[in-house]
């Protein structure tokens, strides 16, 4: 079986990624990749090690050769090539925010602009893999997750699904500069960004708050409250959160650990840490993994949750949402 | 007025900082920098950039000729030079660890050895300056704040002053490598510290935590409780700390605004950042400020506070220290 | 005696730099700071810890209130800019390259422009200060020199003045981000730079190599040729210039390190590296010095030279250039 | 067909890099990781992205088990592994410098000590693989080439072979720090090493002068001289060279790109830039390529070299010379 794809927006970051995974991805063929800025040239004048592709104009994309695409579009953008895919009879997969929110007018108000496809919100599975397999075998349309919604829902759901929170979880978000994109701004000036490090959007103003908050009502009727504060730091890629839940009085932690490892007992790509090991980037760069540890503070869990937001958090979970969608071995491509 | 002063234990990256600060200082001449590993070198052989001074051995060091000491020791080395240069009548302002915590069994408990000088914790000043100036007038012996304590003190002293807190404090703060000290280890290696980010004695285990909670005593009588989780940041120098703390219910972002403000209106080191601005490290490296910033989410106050670690957190507010305590000008030499 | 001064283009990294070093100047008043882009708006809202001054449109920019314009502005801009505060009186420091080259057709067919103002190239001293000091003195329009040509003037003038260079000079340039200036780039992106390090117009094509050669010709009547090869260093700031320079046959190093010692023997900002040092970044940055190490390998003289490319190659010399036009101590402000 | 591998000195960054790639390399199988420091661990206690094996004390090390031994240990050391695996029948990879210079009094001047083996010298091939193929097919020790080396070998070899050099050839080279070692060194502190970069060892003193000086021999009877300069990138892999080779009078850099795309046609790991591109760090690291672009200044002509250090500058260089010693793909496990 090989499987023909499509990559809209291969000249970001994230298509960069996705294009390098696609291109080693045994059951793969790449039939097109496009860009509207950089169409003409080849990928490789946009990231060396890249494949050499040459990038066609979105709208010349050859929609009758492939199977799947894989939408690393603006939000909007992203819709409105999900419909055309769809219509031609093509898979989608995608990489922004337009079908993660379930209502069309949260996203409105979060995204300030109304839904450009409302009619395949429910249609859309929200792509966690983890916790959407059933659902995601012979559907037609992905929404992949956020970098950070997926740090912290993999890191939160056995206490979730267990019932054990109890009270405001607090997200302290740490993310590497390629999650705000590749088009040059003044936040993202190297000078401006070394030897630094800053907090943004926090408490409960980022749009991947409603993201995340939605994730847990898949686990808890009445899921806890959130405060999510993002930061940006200093490196290339990587996100840590370091998150405070307090749990039902009198847990123990070896408790919740035997929890953890049985959840996750059967997860390539979820890594719990030995009781008393912390998170880190290093356990996962280049990786499409989620590394999680855990601590006691009290009757407060701590956790630190790690994962590549290029990979796990972008393009390594699309693969794999691919793979399940199409009955691939999961891990096929990603290790 | 000269004072005259010594610095021990010049060669870390604390007492580098501190002899650079002391150089330009119009009131201070330095008589002598001292080192154990270093001795017989200049001090530019460590630091290019700092004085051409000679690095004598601590025995060595004319305590008679100084008027002021700062130690930029390890724990228990500074209690038992502390001693000799009261002893010599010389004054003490002493950067490490030994003399911040009131209780010798305190200290025992959490840096596993008797307290070399007990006898001398009744004395000692803490010296976080701004609020400690009255204290800190004519002392002969000042134990200067932790980093890390530094800046989550400043941060929630108006609430706890005010008795506005009302739950569990969580102090999530990341730091620059140069607070792990100038020593090479495998986790201050160049390739394990860049592209990484790690969490690090997370909860209420660093030595920090006794330290920031015997802070709390300062201003309310039952404080709340602490959560405190350093974290490693891939800069040099600078910490961030992202604070959450409950208040008592009804509370207006206004109005704790406003107490902020009216707290450090006369603080040239206490920058009060407007409403919606977010702490960042390049609001403070290289200088001695701590600037917090302020946000609300639900019943929660967000607090950012960041400071130099190396500066107000260490050698900067040393000198302020030192200004206080012999009446100069509190910002001399530090503008 | 205090110096009224204003500066053009304060938002630039090296205008950011500018300011800092004014307000700490003893003699020196800022009258204004100007910014097209960011006029109305406070100068910290830019660079949060520079003074917190008001940008003005520079349009309105007071000229009868101050003595000296600084021009931190584009070439072209420059020129103009230059001419108005003439007219109007006021002494000039062109931070920009405008009247570093002397010959109207050499800037032309570098910069792709008719000169603005070629009547001044004559009058306009090239302030490489510690070789300019006599023409300085006094004079009203300064061209400051560029950060690579700092760099390598100062390290072969020595070699070149003595008449033993014998053979095509090469220096292999490296410089920190910093050098690209302030507005976002694709390749000033914190992504692009991190982990990475390039070479770019290296060979004869650089804009700093006809201000290079000049300056070679100052010293020697028939100099070298040379070869400049700029690299992108991920670091903020610094350049170090590695600078191969064939000398006469029989050389010693012992010799021509005692000539460099006594070239700059009273210099307070050119250190002379003992036999065998080399100098790196962190032997000038945040600092108005140019460190220089000397090596030997057959014939060749192996020049190390660092500085920081917006102290001592940008706005530490202007300040330096101030002093001595001014008759100012040379080293006021720059310690 | 399956290749029973052991590698010795796996807790390394050159050791865990060498590990990564054999374990993705369908032909390999790895029966063991040996370290002296650190037996006992698992190998993901040093490097958490490192395949999960347990790390035996390298005297247990199974040699009855393996076809080809890789030694990632230092100088000494390694020759005397070397000789243990030899006799046990197990062909040899060193990583090591010990089998690269063909002399034993060369290596005796250059390390400081009798070189543990010299009697097989003269058996050991130097797998600079592009140009020993021949030479690697069936032999049972290979000297893998320096990172260095490779970077500077690669890049001249085809002005060499052709007899077009004329005059001493510089390289000016600049490492990330995976090439200073794992090994905490006061020099590879993370607060020395980030916001700086320095030269070492320049001129003809670094031990990869005598092993670029024994290549260049390999396709010129009268080489030309070489300068080498190193220098520390704060990066943690990939090395870029800058080379300056005097070629005969006359020449064209149209006819020199000719040769260069000539030599390295069929080279899947060499990539001859077009005209006028200059190699950078991004172009290699993570791969087992060498990117080469070329300019002219004058009768110069400019090479810019980049490999990543850890990959073609060792291990992957290591696997591709295994590859052709075993009658392998090439390319097996490396793309």
């Amino acid at each position: 079986m090989t499987v023909r794809t499509g990559i809209f927006g291969a000249t970001g970051y994230t298509g960069v990624e996705l294009v390098k995974i696609l291109a080693r991805h045994p059951a793969v063929e790449i039939r097109f990749v496009s860009s509207q800025s950089s169409a003409g040239q080849m990928l490789t004048a946009v990231a060396p090690t890249a494949p050499p592709l040459p990038l066609v104009p979105p709208q010349d994309a050859p929609l009758d050769e492939i199977d799947v695409a894989f939408l690393c579009l603006p939000h909007g953008a992203a819709a409105e090539t999900a419909v055309a895919c769809l219509d031609a009879g093509v898979k989608v997969i995608d990489l922004s925010a337009d079908f993660r929110l379930r209502d069309a007018a949260v996203y409105e108000q979060w995204y300030g602009a109304r839904h450009p496809a409302p009619e395949l919100l429910a249609e859309a599975v929200y792509g966690l893999t983890e916790f959407a397999r059933d659902a995601l075998s012979g559907v037609r349309l992905v929404a992949n997750p956020g970098c950070y919604p997926t740090s912290i829902l993999l890191a939160v759901q056995p206490i979730l699904q267990a019932g054990l929170a109890a009270g405001t979880i607090i997200a302290d978000s740490k993310s590497g500069v390629s999650g705000a994109g590749r088009a040059p701004k003044q936040s993202t000036h190297f000078v401006e960004v070394a030897d630094n490090f800053s907090a943004y959007n926090i408490g409960q103003v980022h749009r991947h708050w409603p993201e995340i908050t939605q994730g847990f009502g898949l686990w808890q009727a009445n899921p806890p409250d959130l405060i999510f504060s993002p930061h940006l730091l200093p490196v290339p890629r990587g996100i840590l959160s370091t998150i405070y839940a307090p749990l039902q009085p009198g847990w123990r932690l070896a408790d919740v650990w035997a929890l953890y490892a049985q959840t996750y007992a059967d997860e390539p790509f979820v890594q719990v840490l030995a009781p008393g090991q912390l998170a880190s980037l290093a356990h996962v760069t280049h990786t499409n993994r989620c590394a999680i540890g855990l601590a006691q503070a009290g009757e407060t869990l701590l956790l630190t949750s790690a994962i590549d937001n290029l990979v796990k958090g972008a393009a390594g979970q699309a693969v794999q949402n691919m793979n399940v969608m199409l009955g691939l071995a999961e891990t096929m491509g990603l290790e």
